[in-house]
């Protein structure tokens, strides 16, 4: 039973949004799917979900559950991997749901943008843009389920930000409703602004504890017209960085993806998932293979064109040929086919150097599909084959090479039979760095033993290199202890005095990114 | 003479930074170049000039002005066009410069990033990526003497805004000395970083009220191995931005520059600089026009390859030859030269169709420079054909054509004998649009009657079209009533509650962007 406050606080909740957008949690429904997160490890309960059904009513309920002091966290698809969009367990919060502000506003060929509610998923906007013949370009795993307010709340990144940047760089404007239950619209489209303070990037990344995102005006671009992938051998990260040099200087800003993969992870994709392989056909990619192995690093890269498929095939070839140093031959159409011809016959070169003389590169929209399966199969790969210590790194591309090799081995040095799943963004300096740990170690008390001192271990490296213990998923609630101990203590003081000061009564998903007030550390 | 006070600050700070770093204002050293703007419009006055010659020397300083009650103006090269870098007529405020801060810290070609300190010249930021081989694509008439953390704390825009982003899109970290004299230091130089507010953008932009930069670590790119510029005229902005979207389409990230200028800033040119005409040779561009006549607009574009000059050039011309709906030509090296031997031809397409047909396309890097110079020519063309009323305006692009439309009608019925020289960046949707008086008006009090009234009715337009008083320029001291009578008052609370909480007793640039405390409106 609510307390008199709470049971207040829901009739007149109800009065203003309509008894059936607030749900209590029953026996009958429980709400889970807005009480626990995506990946089953925070379990929270809550006064209520509400769902208002626009702007104005996302204001009334926050003056409503400011009055009663109450707080509220705010919620899209709530595919959060940093449990940043669940309740706590006092079940004292209200769980406000965007789901229903889901329209696309308004599409702006002429200006390459758009107007959209923050209950949009990620896909909805991707279609929107698709339709008028235009591109939104972030792209995630979660799209089908991950709301634009929450892409944007958590600043998301994904497979195109080589290109096009993280969801904060797509966006041009915001519609935010404050925790005094206040309105600013600043939805204007426009490409430069400097009028004063920019909020929008200050709420963009604050993970709803500055402001509820309830619309977004979105950068467009046009939609390319041709598309090419490869799949590139390399000997080693150090080698991998390099052709990533030679691609970037080659195709400027038509490179739009950079994905590096170690052997594990592709061995676990072998093992566990072997249609994903199979579904590569007869290119030279690898079958079973072992960290101690001598089986090189791969790379997945991507061209676009405003020409044609041909014309991204054709500049994507040259890369790789002038990498394998076989002779550069001039552009006749025939180049593409050429390539994947000798690069299955399967010259090797030198230590070091990409082996970029044995890539494939996609003849079609199947083989690309294939070839993105293969990098996105990896985490239920490594669902399937145990638990993880999951690290969500960001180090200068410079620095990666130093960080893997260094880390790897003292991993192996403090755990003998742990190893690392090793893949990511490499174009973006973001890796998921995992730890398996060795099967005596892989469960209960053992496993958080090791997840802690793992995770110690490589954020001090991380540290020491000048990375980010976390490029694209967020603080939340997981990495709130680590950004207290390890951000500039001025820098943190900054981050507080801003809290405070636009929710001084704790009211937005309080205790979420930072410490509250009196509760500094375990 | 100083007061008891103001004389112990000035002992203090000589302790700390070296008597040669502390100037006071003397009749024979009057320091002028640091106590008036660029454009001679504020003429204030200050304590000293200190130039302290690191970031924890620029920590000590704040310490001890706040230490005292004395308030401190960051400055870069000074070259702010509202006034926001120069102290008020007190007399009671310490000007911090930058200057001494000048080193290029380090570039990481494999991460394409810089560090610098902010006291460097964007000149002195642009060419040490040019030695790496590499590009700092920001780039402004000011680049000489403008500082690096001018051009972040104002969010400068300029030229290459369509392809990279402003000054905040080219900025991966920053260092900090905060209103309490303490640093924070963020250089990591990340792509991608997620780790609790962005305190890098909240900075960016805020003008020097909010902390004091003094590094930051840049985002570089591979510099392009060609370039190709073209002069396209247009019958009317409509089909500029029609022309502009043909553009995007066909060259993607390849168009780094789109420049809209309208028949009366060319007749300025043509009138006041004629050599710059005479330097684009035999081209068909504007004589002698008229606002009245029927002439046409220009666009000035811009294409880049990472391939080569010869590249561009097709790529531009493939453009232009659809635009003027010519027949597509198979590419094979001859096609730009042909391409401007039809130009010079001069068929004219019908009314509202790009008049592509006769464009001028670069040939060298010195009709490149010519076709520059044009554009570039304009604010000293208007300099010499007397006091104008200036608007550094945003718009979505879509609304362009309407506003030019509908303000110029609005300006002459008004103003008969006023006339509007209309230039900028159209694919940023930025519009210089500059009010020439008329005759009887252009002086005095008559002059100061007729900005006010002309700024009200140019703003009253942008904001009922969804744009922006300050594009590029910034608040500063100019535009601080614009913004707090015209901003969203709950982003305006923001704003104010933010500069309350990270300088609670006004040491950094007080009363600039947002009206002092107790002090809201003349």
């Amino acid at each position: 039973m609510p307390s008199p406050r709470h049971a207040d606080l829901l009739q007149a909740l109800r009065a203003v949004l309509g008894d059936e957008a607030v749900r209590e949690p029953r026996a009958d429904a429980p709400l889970t799917e807005h009480l626990q997160d995506w990946r089953g490890r925070y379990h929270g309960r809550a006064l209520a979900v509400i769902s208002p059904a626009d702007t104005a009513s996302v204001a009334a309920a926050v003056k409503l559950c400011r009055a009663h002091g109450v707080s509220i966290v705010p919620q899209g698809g709530n595919t959060s991997l940093v449990g940043g969009s669940v309740p706590d367990t006092s079940g004292q919060q209200i769980v406000l749901s965007l789901k229903r502000l889901n329209r696309v506003l308004a599409v702006d060929a002429d200006n390459l943008s758009m107007t959209a509610q923050a209950g949009c998923t990620l896909a909805d906007v991707q279609q929107a843009a698709t339709r008028s013949g235009l591109l939104f370009p972030l792209s995630l795993a979660s799209e089908g389920s991950c709301t634009l307010g929450g892409v944007l709340a958590t600043n998301a990144g994904g497979t195109q930000v080589l290109r096009y940047g993280t969801a904060r760089e797509l966006c041009l404007g915001l519609e935010v409703v404050t925790a005094q239950g206040e309105i600013w619209s600043l939805l204007k489209g426009l490409r430069k602004d400097n009028t004063g303070y920019d909020l929008r990037h200050l709420l963009i990344g604050s993970e709803g504890t500055l402001g509820i995102i309830t619309a977004a005006s979105l950068k467009l671009y046009p939609a390319p017209k041709g598309c090419a992938t490869a799949l590139v051998p390399c000997a080693d990260p150090a080698a991998a960085v390099a052709l990533l040099r030679e691609a970037r200087q080659a195709l400027d800003a038509g490179l739009t993806a950079c994905e590096l993969m170690a052997p594990l992870p592709l061995s676990l994709v072998h093992t566990h998932l072997p249609d994903v392989v199979k579904a590569l056909g007869g290119l030279p990619l690898p079958t079973t293979r072992t960290l101690c192995g001598d089986s090189p690093w791969w790379l997945l890269l991507e061209a676009v064109s405003p020409r044609s498929d041909a014309d991204a095939q054709e500049c994507l070839a040259s890369v790789l040929m002038q990498a394998s140093g076989a002779e550069s031959q001039t552009a006749d159409g025939g180049h593409a086919a050429r390539l994947v011809e000798s690069a299955q016959a399967g010259a090797e070169t030198g230590a070091g150097a990409p082996q970029a003389s044995s890539a494939s590169l996609s003849q079609s929209l199947s083989q690309r599909a294939a070839m993105w399966r293969l990098r996105e199969a990896i985490p239920m790969a490594e669902k399937i084959a145990g638990r993880m210590v999951k690290h969500d790194i960001g180090l200068p591309t410079s620095r990666i090479p130093d960080f893997i090799a260094q880390v790897e081995a003292a991993l192996r040095q403090r755990w003998p039979g742990s190893a690392v799943v090793c893949f990511g963004h490499l174009g973006d300096g973001n890796l998921h760095f995992n730890v398996q740990p060795p099967v005596e170690l892989a469960h209960g008390d053992a496993f958080e033993a090791l997840e802690l001192a793992a995770n110690t271990l490589v954020f001090d490296a991380v540290q020491a290199l000048g990375g980010t213990i976390s490029a694209e998923h967020g603080i939340g609630e997981l990495r709130k202890h680590e950004l207290a101990a390890r951000h500039p203590e001025a820098a943190l003081a900054a981050m507080r005095a801003i809290k405070q000061a636009l929710d001084p009564e704790g009211v937005l998903n309080p205790g979420r990114v930072l410490h509250q007030a009196g509760q500094e550390a375990p």
